[in-house]
């Protein structure tokens, strides 16, 4: 007998089967709302298949995207996997000479953009090497160019069963942000992301800290804040929908817009990367919907970064839930979640509490995690001995597109190599100290600058801080922290240090961990998924303590 | 970079690491009990796979057990497989020919038996052909034969790694109850249960009906009721370990000392036969506890055959939350569980909410089912067009054990014939009325035996009930009842018939469904798995209508 295969096309058809009257809302800031149900989105993203495949597009055909969080966006998630070819979502943000390298190395053979994006994809065509078919998404609001638009390529398809496809086949290509170097191809089966929904669906309906236990009992929302570019929209696009749950689309994020609908929609569970919720919290409509928003009582993950204890506390203050994810890229992205063991006593002590909470987290299911030194032993769980996060899992990029070098460093040992280095706690959980590219090493010893961070930040006058290591003719490298003041706040040099030094009293970081300078800036330079890019810093500031 | 494996022994590994403290207990009728936990067990099963090995097994080999639910048959659950060999649970209600086919036809190279089998054992082994290897589990009670005993074994084992192995490797094989004929074998690999273990996961963790919202935030317990060698004990061992449940092995199944379970370890979840649950409400020791009982108010799961609405009624009234499962061992087991959607509206009318309750139910995820027609053609989802259940999914086995003929019938069309007669409900649930082997057909036409049994057993008089096709001149076949009353009361052959002629006059069946006889016996015939033996009341009956 043929062997089962573990496609998102046979997902896709069971949430059809069982979930068909679920609403799927499209609710943007320009407010054409669209409120459709699952049901409908499979007929359509069944004819959006056809339509492509119409086009030109046949199986193994890369098709790129350059799209906010819209309806459409959904549907193409279904089609273009469906058809048995390669979804590749692209950074919106990127700067147009990296998108032409990614679109060029991923030899993507169609690109589907927002009309937003109009201008940026007419610079792109001229050094586009292998698209070949232009599709534009004009949103209810007219169109942009003179490309197909994909309504009409959706009413030009037949709603038309999808093909059968192996679970080997290629489902989605991503490249990494780029934070540390040039972005880097990773790419996904049907199988591994089946897998990773499965697996996600058991820690979002039943882990605790992520289960919300009313939602089986009533229907609930969940909104896709994540852009759908960054790894998958870290999968819950698929995941929510096969649990069931109503899912609202917002389109380009905008914090106003999305205070609102979580209001309004009583949006139970979302995600995003910590400044995104830092962008929520700040938002200037805020206030008018703080009321209604604590009485939601939302569930916020973040990920992406690491969670400062600061902004947890701040997110908690307002009604949120905050709680941390972690992944990569090149794991289609979920590796650990911030969840509770049933059996866990939560502290109540408010340090302890926010420490816990914004750990790393625990592997979910299907994921063998390890902290380990050069030697690939593991380091031992004591919270203090410093190592690399190496993994296996189902879901992990089995290589880097085109790049063997890559690849077989990222893999030696048969291990995935995160370069993120981390502590291990008694408890299991890892907490992520730094990258090893960020790691400060001063006088051969590391120093955590995500910990410097975490800390300055309590700091009532900060608003950001990156902490780099700078060139250091005696240690090598030392400490030197990068921070911009909250509007009208204002602080010195010694205030900040004499602000870490209450932390060295108490035991939290040693004396010779305290930044060599500290350097006031307006602006912290980002990376295209609006990550601090220290790479920059670095650069810019390499010479400060010489 | 190899290929991730989806293995029991990754499960495992992982369960240990986040619930290595969670308790599993063995708590038997004769009370010598074991609190163990997890990551005690864990130890425990490397230590019993090495001790095995040492005594001869291999990968590939096939290890019999004939147990009840013991923290032995746990271990074993989790080491025979874990070490590439087979597991292959026996039925220990068989008759010892039945057991001696089964043996011999499945190869079993060790047998592993409960002390309380021993004399059954004994006679069994002259007529053993491949076993090589005879293990007693003593149970703390001393041993009673002089075969070596389990905790030995556990003994002079290391507790090694568990060896990485291929998904497709088999971990389990199993046979059909024999209701219909003779037991059919089926097999499952490592990659079917991983699989049937995550789904069922999201199921008990997520899905309305099933899942226990309190129990994300405490610590619950779950009682493996069903026997652990039907069907893998319908996998529950796996999931709820996966989950992080407190888990409880009763031993051998005792009504009195179940009830006692329940209400004492606040038992939240368990499954089993209508039969079980049927022996736990009316158990002399039920009201003792009734109180507590329904202070819990536990999940009862009613797989294996349907659930009679008369049952469910009688369960929610003590205080159980009744649901149905529906499966196979061929489908290892689950297909349908009785879940409701989030937006389903529960009815409030008693007779309608107890038909919602007591459907088969909607298939859980990478479950694809049809009801068709003989030509393979899905009949419609009137609630009224008769059609077989077919399906697809990835723990379906993959053929019969060394029978191709029944494995290209079974198959045919590529859809695996579950030989079980329903009607299709146009909310997609599926309702049973009946076995293919079990249909009457009456001038062409189809009765539901089911259905009848259903509504026999609302007559206040009657404790069970089997409705049986009897070879007719004029109509084929016509439907007759075979009765056994409750203790004490009375009824006459017309007081069922005038019982049945109010649905006739209600409309809910047809005027020529109603028995030509009843008759009234003592006892019904049951298979080894405690199914009513309608093969035997055929044959019994086959004259009654000349
Ligand atoms: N919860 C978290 N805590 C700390 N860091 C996190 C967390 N989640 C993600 N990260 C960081 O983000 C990284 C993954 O980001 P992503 O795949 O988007 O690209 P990148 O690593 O930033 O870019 P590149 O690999 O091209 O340098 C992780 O390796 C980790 O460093
Ligand atoms: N919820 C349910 N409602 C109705 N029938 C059920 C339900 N669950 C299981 N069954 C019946 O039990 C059967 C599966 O039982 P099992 O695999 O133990 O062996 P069997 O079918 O009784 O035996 P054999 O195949 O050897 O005749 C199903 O095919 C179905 O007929
Ligand atoms: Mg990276
Ligand atoms: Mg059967």
């Amino acid at each position: 007998m043929e062997k089962y295969q573990l496609t998102l096309s046979n997902l896709w058809k069971y949430i059809k089967e069982i979930y068909g009257d679920v609403e799927v809302a499209y609710l943007p800031p320009h407010g054409n709302n669209i409120r459709s149900t699952y049901g409908r989105e499979y007929e359509r993203s069944l004819r959006l298949a056809d339509g492509l495949r119409r086009l030109g597009i046949a199986p193994g055909d890369r098709v790129a995207t350059l799209d906010w969080n819209t309806i459409w966006h959904f549907d193409l998630y279904w089609a273009v996997p469906g058809m048995g070819a390669v979804l590749h979502p692209l950074n919106v943000r990127l700067a147009p000479e990296d998108l032409v390298y990614i679109i060029n190395h991923a030899q993507d053979k169609a690109l589907i953009y927002h009309r937003d994006f109009a201008p940026l994809v007419e610079k792109l065509k001229p050094h586009l090497k292998s698209v070949q078919l232009y599709i534009q998404i004009s949103d209810g609001l007219g169109t942009a160019t003179r490309d197909p638009e994909i309504e009409d390529v959706i009413k030009q398809g037949e709603p038309k069963p999808l093909p059968e496809i192996g679970e080997d086949t290629v489902a989605t290509i991503g490249y990494t942000s780029g934070t540390t170097g040039k972005p880097k191809g990773a790419y996904f089966t049907h199988r591994a992301l089946t897998l990773h929904t499965l697996v996600s669906a058991v820690a979002f309906a039943g882990f605790r800290g992520f289960a919300r236990p009313e939602c089986t009992e009533e229907q609930c929302a969940f909104m896709q804040l994540v852009p759908m570019f960054h790894v998958h929209g870290w999968g819950t696009p698929w995941t929510f929908a096969l649990l069931g749950w109503r899912q609202i689309y917002p389109g380009r994020f905008d914090p106003n817009h999305t205070v609102k609908l979580i209001a309004e929609e009583g949006v139970k569970t979302m995600a995003g990367v910590p400044t995104m919720l830092y962008m929520l919290l700040t938002a200037p409509e805020f206030p008018k919907y703080a009321e209604k928003i604590k009485a939601v009582r939302p569930i916020f993950v973040v990920g992406g970064a690491a969670l400062p204890k600061e902004l947890a506390k701040k997110a908690a203050e307002a009604g949120f839930i905050p709680r941390v994810g972690y992944g990569m890229t090149e794991t289609a992205p979920i590796l650990t979640l911030g969840f509770f063991r049933p059996t866990e006593e939560i502290p109540k002590e408010v340090d302890r509490y926010y420490d816990l909470l914004t750990a790393t987290g625990l592997p979910i299911p299907l994921v063998d995690l390890m902290v380990v030194d050069e030697g690939l032993r593991p380091v031992p769980r004591d919270g203090r001995s410093v190592g690399e996060i190496v993994v296996r899992a189902p879901w992990v990029t089995p290589e880097y597109l085109g790049d063997v070098e890559k690849t077989r460093e990222a893999w030696r040992g048969g291990w995935f190599h995160t370069g993120d280095v981390a502590v291990w706690l008694p408890d299991g959980r890892v907490r992520i100290v730094d990258r090893a590219k960020d790691v400060i090493k001063s006088g051969g010893e590391w120093i955590s600058s995500l910990q410097l961070e975490d800390l300055i930040m309590t700091h009532p006058a900060v608003a950001q801080v990156a902490v780099v290591g700078v060139p250091h003719e005696k240690w090598g490298e030392r400490p030197v922290a990068v921070v911009v003041l909250k509007p009208g706040a204002s602080a010195t040099e010694q205030d900040i240090i004499k602000h870490l030094e209450k932390f060295v009293e108490a035991g939290k970081i040693p004396k010779w961990w305290l930044p060599d300078k500290i350097i006031f800036t307006t602006q912290l330079p980002l990376t295209g998924t609006g990550k601090i890019d220290k790479k920059v810093l670095r650069e810019q500031y390499k010479e400060v303590l010489r």
